[in-house]
């Protein structure tokens, strides 16, 4: 079984990850970079101090920048980002991964598949898609922390989500991310705890 | 940590039974009964075969008729069935558990918690809810073949669902219960495979 999870290093996907594992998989850990910037480093690094193969998957810059494109023009990232998020899974699916796993949770609003969208990546590419939207932020708070070592972090730089990357292209066309994304703190995964 | 799985016996709140286990929880697995038929039986020994706590939790029956009314008069079984589930997870949040779980999954539409219900529940009774939302029906297949030793019985007495207590009071009134539910062949876990 070839099982791929998108990851960011960050707590939720640093879970769908050890879930995975638990049910007896051995999944790859994938960070996906655009060309822009190195953002991926933070996520090989949190994946290595699990234990997990990573792998970098590189996709076209135009994704990015239709993303981009959205953003500055809603001036809200919501719709840039579902869009990439959705471009890079129809990208993935077209590798040989039985089961595409990605760590959006309940309450996340975006990026996240409809069910009418899972419905049909499935059937057309013949694999399985999960996630964490069983999961509330409490519980996933409650399970990471007993499982992860964290390091809290600037959003900017030391991170591996779309976000990083967005912003850059957001700067180099002149306007300015940190009016679109407020700058906020986020937890990266560092390592196990109690091992 | 206090943890409650809503438990039939079936494959599907048998996972997150087991989810839960490799999270490091001890998690207690309950059936609900309202007094009409032990239904709970096969549910207390698939709980057992895996070695996990059963606790019954005997419900008004007055929850059961409630649900019952709605499914006559529906000719149809969701909106009693979604009903009845609603009620007994208002029940059990009465209770000191921290995490209430149960088995519903991405592709049910019955019975199924909403995200508002789901916040108002967690909000109102300082609870966390969980379920196996973010996984369809073929992953839990998949991982449910890899963990349990499954029996197929018919729908209508081997089985500890709300569906099997539903019949006999629906028979008890007169209607026949098998023109509202199609018999079918559900899986029940009789334990652990490969240990």
């Amino acid at each position: 079984m070839n099982v791929a999870v998108l990851y960011s290093g960050g707590k939720d996907s640093s879970l769908i990850a050890i879930i995975l594992k638990k049910m007896g998989f051995n999944p790859k850990l994938i960070n996906v970079n655009f060309g822009i910037f190195k953002s991926y480093l933070p996520a090989m690094r949190s994946a290595e101090s699990l234990g997990f193969d990573f792998i970098l998957l590189e996709l076209d810059r135009e994704i990015l920048e239709k993303g981009v494109d959205m953003i500055v023009k809603d001036n809200f990232p919501n719709n840039g980002i579902d869009y990439i998020h959705k471009e890079v899974i129809k990208n993935l699916s077209d590798f040989e991964y039985d089961i595409i796993a990605d760590g959006t949770r309940r309450d996340d609003r975006v990026p996240k598949l409809t069910k009418n969208e899972i419905r049909s990546l499935e059937d057309r590419k013949n694999v399985q898609y999960i996630n964490l939207d069983g999961f509330g932020y409490k519980t996933i708070d409650l399970i990471a922390n007993k499982f992860f070592e964290f390091k809290k972090e600037k959003s900017n730089r030391e991170n591996s989500d779309y976000e990083v990357e967005i912003r850059y292209l957001i700067d180099e066309r002149g306007f300015k991310s940190c009016e679109i994304f407020p700058e906020h703190y986020q937890t990266r995964v560092v390592g196990f705890k109690n091992r």
